[in-house]
């Protein structure tokens, strides 16, 4: 699972029905310092309520997919989980 | 998935049967912001009527593929909806 | 899927049984304006004839397995589509 | 699979139902020479009882998340091995 | 899959089951004319005797793994070729 941060949400009415309800946010990859990490912004679905902001753990493929019930076509991204907060060694 | 601009099509008569009758956009992997992101442009087959130019969401892999009945082998990256907007906090 | 060229073939006599009698071809990605991508070059299974030079389009993963009828285990890259030509916007 | 070091954990207490119970680790991805590799740090489920400061084998995708019984949706990176040594020639 | 050189092997006594009496070896991704690759080095079961300085194809993900019985869990990158030559165009 990849860290990332709820930097906003997508307006998609065009889509395939499996992602109709779905709440589609936009994620940005951090590290664990917080700081932009390598990799494009992606779009995750939301499964745990998360808000903009939030520190989040994003799983992809089959394994998020497979979170959702059928029909879950066209899901490879969701936020599993909200950060409160990140022990460093 | 990931966020990214629509930039034409690929026209490929010798292929595998399972592609046939797909339309074959190219894509190119783009930020929240409109730029170019890291990443190759790709291939993905169009589920919803994506035209030139147009900002869509590209799933990939099984969860991508399962969206077309079988046959659906060789197909790992499927436009699976138009943006309208993205809300940036 | 990827857009890549072909730039030769691998020859690769010990390798496991369900490789055998396979076309093993070195491809490079490529961007639809024709330079070299981001990304090594990989060694993909044919699946269409394609031939040194060809530009083709190169599926990964799962979808790309299934192509092939069992044994198929250890194949994650097929080229799955010779490209004629692309059309740019 | 991936080298990494485990660089510390992640507290979630908001999480799909699947996360609960396992220990959510903090990786970094490393060479065989022990220097930051390419790539974000992760967050991945110790299936062999990782601690700070460790060298570990990290596994993706449904490789990973098979490792658990049902359920085990939401995980796609597992560690799976505790390095000992590496014996590079 | 990618092309790699066998850089050496990992020594990991606590691993989970189904690692046991696997081999587990260093590769280095390369490009076709020998130099290293983008991207980190890899842990890879051994599945066709590969030895150090060979060069080989590592096949990644499910098609992976299912080359070898159950349990093959947390098996996700295998070495399922030795290169003899590569001939470039």
């Amino acid at each position: 699972m990849y860290l990332a941060k709820v930097i906003g949400s997508a307006v998609v009415p065009q889509k395939i029905p499996s992602l109709n309800g779905k709440k589609l946010m936009l994620v940005e990859p951090i590290t664990a310092g917080g700081e932009t990490a390598l990799g494009a912004q992606k779009v995750a679905v939301d499964a745990v309520g998360a808000g903009g902001g939030e520190i989040v753990i994003v799983a992809q493929g089959t394994s998020a997919r497979q979170y959702f019930q059928e029909p879950n076509q066209g899901i490879d991204e969701v936020i599993v989980g909200i950060v409160d907060s990140l022990n460093c060694d």
